[in-house]
């Protein structure tokens, strides 16, 4: 039996890596893509059909379900995979994110965020003690510190953030009861390498066992983005995963395994699906365009989801038309599919040593595209 | 190699009857429920999920499909089996009822009815001979005849109506051209027995592969509906499938058996699934209530369905009450399961011959549950 929360390291490839997370709820081969259950759901799609996408693990959100339905009650109901329905791993998130960016901001002080319910209105309070607290009821696999996440561009904002964000690192730490669960640290300060190093090298000192990289993907340049990645994850544990949070369009994904990044997650895929949009490795393809009328062909010429295996383009065209349900979860589907399955792609070629050929590759034919991702 | 259309009779228990009716896509074996899949899709679920339900025939509707994404695209690809990825048997409604109940009528003659479509206002006539022409591009296994469904308490309408349907039947039959699809005739006649009788007689006289009866459970009490479920089928050849169109509660279900019926179709499972009921074989259960927050227990005890074999009333209720796609996802899945299941149910106590024992004993459960349907 391996302990939990161990980290095998099985190749690298310049920084790369390819690894086995241990966790109560099984192994999770990384580089891995967490699809997103908000409100322990993934958007339209029942558990059967994720397992049959070879999803590793989900993510599930600490601020949606503490205010509905409440984490007390998944606790009773026997925690949240028992409740979803899910026994792989499961990811929660701090609440910290989305205090900031869906609940009315009340007050923010180094105790914690006081803030007013999208839902109702009603006030509460998070604390790195609370959100804690809630992630031991809902019970996930691996559960984070309760972060803050400011603006990337304001410098005094953001050591202000920081400094608070590693008080309320060690706090969760402390606060943390649970031995069935691994808390993993977040890095922050914006687009400032010199504060992003800072974070790094405080977090990896409260040796978690796993780190994580909050405040990307938020509105700054992609050069930005990968000026940090490019810097932070050595200042990290080799021995740990590392998580890119909330970042996951294709490019994204290879662009962070090349940098040593191991864990991704985004609403990105099921958001897009919603929204009439097939993704593929190099792009996008909005399916209600008129050119896909009568054309007989899958979303992408030889994928292997079930939405391209079964259907024409002109089929699902006329779903999302005609607002059947069907078509968002065909959507769904496939766009998982191509993230689920670029991973596990990666994951091949860092074993077989190939990365650096396959990222070469991809990175001309991603410009032959126009990066229209 | 069984002939296409041909119904084997092999049991009989009072007049309900279990049997078998051969299509190019397969045995249908009666008594049969066909869930309803209106734009070549049943709502949120797919294929696979819907085979799980050991659904054995599926209804889409022409009206629907003739004005989106047309009927000729449809043919172009691959025919509606292939376009839908539904490889059992389909039925096809003659698009009459929607063209009665959704369409902007402009005008009915004898000749057909001119309409304004519900999405964009546009004019188009059917005629019996344009309503086969759609169904020949669309086909299924099972076609219906263009028919008129008018209220069924205007005794004057009714007689009008009715000859046309009849002239309407006699025309669709001469239209048809291909050999692989079933034609079914349609008994109308309103609330009134008379009426009934002479279209049954009629209908029968033109000897199609199957009988619909029509214009039931349009607006008039259950006890008329049963007064004339009581006679029309002993007017309808015993070797030839008799469907009740639009019918299926439950009971309505059970009833229509006990009175000779083999087929039916509904909306209303995955209708209420959408509004947020589940479906008992004795009642309905609002998932919405507060006394389900808490509740760990399945929609319904002992049911064998996805959703109640995998989650609690409180998961689904947070799921309904967060507008979660999956919510009415599973109550569709659990409300089908309780129409296929029924259907099945019936099919082997007739075959035993204990279906008149089953009949006494759901309605004396009926009742004590207050017909709650």
């Amino acid at each position: 039996m391996i302990e939990h929360f161990t980290f095998e390291l099985q190749a690298e490839d310049g920084k790369s890596r390819a690894g086995i997370f241990h966790t109560p709820h099984g192994p999770i081969n990384t580089p891995v893509f967490a699809p997103v259950g908000t409100q322990a759901a993934v958007k339209g799609l029942t558990p059967d059909q994720l397992i049959a996408l070879d999803t590793q693990m989900l993510l599930a959100n600490t601020y949606h379900l503490y205010l509905r339905p409440g984490d007390q009650l998944i606790a009773d109901l026997g925690g949240l995979h028992n409740f979803m329905h899910w026994q792989k791993p499961i990811l929660t998130d701090s609440g910290g994110v989305q205090v900031f960016s869906l609940g009315e901001i009340n007050k923010i002080t180094n105790k914690g965020v006081t803030f007013q319910s999208h839902i109702d209105g009603s006030y509460h309070t998070l604390t790195p003690e609370k959100s804690i607290q809630i992630q031991e009821n809902l019970g996930a696999d691996i559960i984070m510190c309760f972060d803050e996440c400011p603006n990337p561009y304001d410098r005094t904002y953001n050591e202000a953030a920081m400094d608070r964000t590693h008080q309320w690192a060690y706090r969760c730490k402390e606060a943390k009861r649970r031995q069935d669960q691994a808390l993993f640290g977040i890095v922050q300060g914006g687009i400032f390498p010199d504060l992003r190093i800072q974070s790094a090298q405080y977090i990896a000192g409260l040796d978690f066992p796993g780190n994580a990289i909050g405040g990307l993907s938020v509105g700054e340049k992609k050069t930005e983005m990968l000026e940090i990645l490019d810097i932070v994850p050595d200042y990290l544990p080799v021995d740990k995963p590392r998580y890119l949070m909330g970042v996951g369009t294709p490019l994204d994904i290879v662009q962070g395994v090349a940098r040593g990044i191991d864990i991704f997650d985004c609403v990105n895929p099921t958001r897009l699906a919603r929204h009439k949009t097939a993704i593929t490795r190099f792009g996008r393809l909005n399916i209600t365009k008129k050119i896909y009328e009568k054309d007989p062909g899958p979303l992408v010429e030889n994928c292997k989801c079930y939405a391209c295996q079964n259907y024409s383009r002109a089929y699902i065209r006329h779903l999302v038309r005609a607002n059947e349900l069907l078509g968002p979860i065909l959507l769904s589907i496939h766009n998982l599919h191509v993230l689920i399955d670029l991973s596990a792609t990666l994951r091949s070629v860092i074993i077989e040593g190939s990365f650096q050929a396959f990222l070469k590759d991809f990175l001309s034919k991603t410009k032959e595209n126009g990066e229209s991702q």
